[in-house]
């Protein structure tokens, strides 16, 4: 540090830092060095080797009044050494994030009123849907919102091609289906691997495809979930970020159990996107690692 | 009340009576009048329209100095009239239970356990496994233990002879399969129909077959489970009784989830036990009416 | 009913029947018996008997195409004899609700949403805060907002006056503390017995009195929770309707216990709005039965 | 290491290491340090800085072929400089533990069957009871049982003087109090502080003192739970480890309450003593700090 700088005490950054790398003795060392010699201070860190991948995960949050300069330059080596994919960025930086909505409400209005209590690290700067119904509400919290019809194949690819331009344009991190009723086509889902979470209306790998509460109560369950998974061109079988259930019983007809799993929709989504906006969703084939 | 009768209090007896018929109006009405004539007074009730099914399920709880046979008189003409399947018993009457197990001890520990300590109507005259292991858990709950290898067909079909020849000689009521690892024959099934419980260690329908910790962990779900179901030759397909789920993240190995998953086999078995013994379990198709 | 009338089917009422009188034996029958004479078919039935009060207490859905007068002419002698306190309404028949708020939205939010989703049988002509910000959520959902400042003994005199107005003018049925952070008067906590529900933040009977979830934070409990009860003079001391629980560790601040904790307020109160609305809230004491 | 040994690859030995100190920068990468140097691999990391007293906490897990002098002699220097509270141990090795039992058999019956099926890491060289009920459960597991009648004060002293003894005598380190239902006294609490844990049949911050559950009734909650804590001189004060609700409905006795409790009882006092064994329980003034 400069005479300068230490004149006045510079205002502390606080950085999220994730590393996935393979497994080897002397990371954490190695890590810990860095962020040492450039002036930070570590106040949050997670750390989780896979047994199953021989992945190496960590997720720190680091407080410094170094510039970011300073920490890539520091990093630099050891990343390099180490062959590490890493991400770093401010901690609580609004992420950027697209919004997919068909006709159901509640997962949208649940993120918008999270996002603008201050709960939900996003910026929503679009949401589109497939129907109109939704425009009111995402007026209501000030998001712009576009519709287009989705009920052929030409639709649908003009459609998927104006998400593409939206992401684009806006520079989108995070493309949240919530509760898109269309299957994205295996290009979108491509495009979209990694960064597009979607809330399936069941207990995964419970009842798949079409109608899962009708499925669930001919089948007299007595738990009904939502999972929170990544997007992937199989159907449902993405990687799973969270979950949640609750008891039913018998008296409930499978119209009531729609009713009480969108609670539950709700607060999976809400939770899976807060999670992937703070970097604690980390990749580990087809599982996730979730830092909380 | 004759004279004589008010003259010493009668000791009173507690039943419980479930009911399954079509659905019509005026069968409350019926029953409960049937039960006033035999002097009864009703401490619980639960009844349940089954819209899919269009039957019509109760389960009542009397207190009543009559006897047996003054009860069963008052209802004959309703039970005849409405067309009604119907059980009475005594209420807490220990129901006669056997237990098939293989080598994993926790289901089998909980149950006797909990019948020890009065907290299960059941009593268990006999436990048979496939395996030796468990005989000393049986003795020291004075429980006897029968066990013989299920390797082959042949050994598996005199198994399943013994098996029918315990349920005769003992009077068996209901047959608990306390992590017995052994597949059912369709005939075995078949015999057993609705007085068979099975513990399957997954929450149900998620993870069927072998090994569901592993396929659990291999897809990195975040809540583990059990279903307790009733057996049929469709395996894992039963009308489920009960199922509870239990949170786990990506650092836990498969084998750390069988470990967690095991208490909730535990008591999701426990669970469905007590309410078969109470009566408080009726058929509705594929489906439970569960009256708790 | 008109000769024309009977000519077509007459259309199906579905009727919601509370009763709450002394436990003795044949009541059941009385009213069941009651209940044929007004050709009524019984398609919900609840019932208990308090062994710590002696009170009995039953929830009824009937369907029947015969008139209100009708009914209550055939339930009126069983009224009389049994001495019971009842009610009778249409199933689902929106429930008049005063909603009182201070600044927090959640709660607010949530009630509103789920009205308007068709989740909540409750219309809400009012909305009245102590402070204005809840005014623009008010109206996204088309409900009048008026709003007082309460900063002392004589604007919160006057303040309840209106209460108790609105109360009178709209024909309030329940009144809602969502998140109202004053505490109200003896006097209307007298005249509101019965029909107005609190939303304590915590998990009663924890923490009482301000700042709750700073006192859990400070005792380093494993689990927070709200709770739903009716409000009455003793502070915090109501009948409880429901409570929510979710866990958390040593790692939450007292400011994120409180975001984490909004979730378990908004549910657990919308649950208990919802179970009052649709009459399956009833009063043993200090204690609350719940027919769910 | 012997030139013999270092032809055939050293055994790995895997350790826990805990530590606590005064929060400052550098912490992670002087213990990362010290580990590389005896050449150790962190296999688990956990830390958290606490805002409330300005503490560390870290609690490591590592593998490496070094002795424990070895790690120790790398260690010293860094604990020495950063004033830390540490403590090393192997992975694994079983707690001697000591438990305190009156009649109720659930919790000690849960807690010796886990330890025997390998889910506990404890060894339990004797239990000790005010009463003999327990012996045959005690023996069955083949644990030493004492009993002693405690009905007034000097038979309190002679037995708390007893289990003074038998700590010394068995190396104890954790005592568990699995519903011993006497007051232990001051100075009893005081000389195994940290290291005792009791379980309590609420959840507390709730119903403390006697009969919780018959208040748990009267107050009608919704949920009852229970509360792992450690023991201290402020009866039902104590930092709490974990604690676990069920939900319950108006219809339960304050006796059924007591029996569905008893399973939240033995899985939370389970989960502590695990936790306790692994080392994963720092204290953080009144509150725990729960590396899971």
């Amino acid at each position: 540090m400069s005479p300068a700088a230490s004149a006045v005490p510079a205002s502390l950054e606080h950085w999220v830092l994730t590393i996935t790398c393979p497994d080897q003795p002397g990371i954490v060392h190695a890590l810990s060095g860095a962020i040492v010699e450039a002036a930070g201070n570590i106040t949050e860190s997670q750390q989780f080797s896979s047994e199953t991948s021989g992945t190496f995960f960590m997720r720190l949050q680091i407080e410094s009044s170094s510039g970011r300069e300073v920490f890539e330059a520091a990093l630099a080596p050891v990343v390099e050494r180490y062959g590490m994919d890493w991400t770093i960025d401010t901690v609580g930086r609004p992420v950027r994030t697209l919004v997919l909505v068909s006709k159901a409400a509640h997962c949208l209005n649940d993120l918008l009123f999270r996002q603008r209590a201050g709960q939900l690290p996003v910026e929503v700067p679009l949401v589109m849907g497939n129907h109109p119904d939704l425009a009111e509400l995402a007026s209501f919290y000030g998001v712009p919102f576009e519709s287009a019809p989705v009920t052929d194949a030409e639709q649908k690819a003009d459609f998927e091609r104006r998400v593409l331009a939206a992401i684009d344009e806006h520079d989108i991190e995070l493309v949240v289906l919530a509760r898109y009723m269309q299957i994205l086509s295996p290009e979108l889902c491509a495009a979209l691997e990694g960064r597009a979470i979607n809330i399936h209306h069941s207990f995964l790998p419970g009842f798949k495809g079409a109608n899962p509460y009708k499925q669930a109560h001919g089948r007299g369950v007595k738990l009904i979930g939502a999972t929170a998974h990544f997007v992937t061109a199989d159907l449902d079988e993405g990687p799973i970020i969270e979950q949640n259930v609750v008891r039913v019983d018998h008296s409930r007809s499978a119209r009531e159990l729609v009713a009480i799993g969108q609670d539950e929709e709700s607060r999976t989504l809400a939770q899976a996107v807060k999670w992937f906006a703070e970097q604690r969703v980390l990749l580990d084939g087809a599982r996730t690692v979730i830092f909380r």
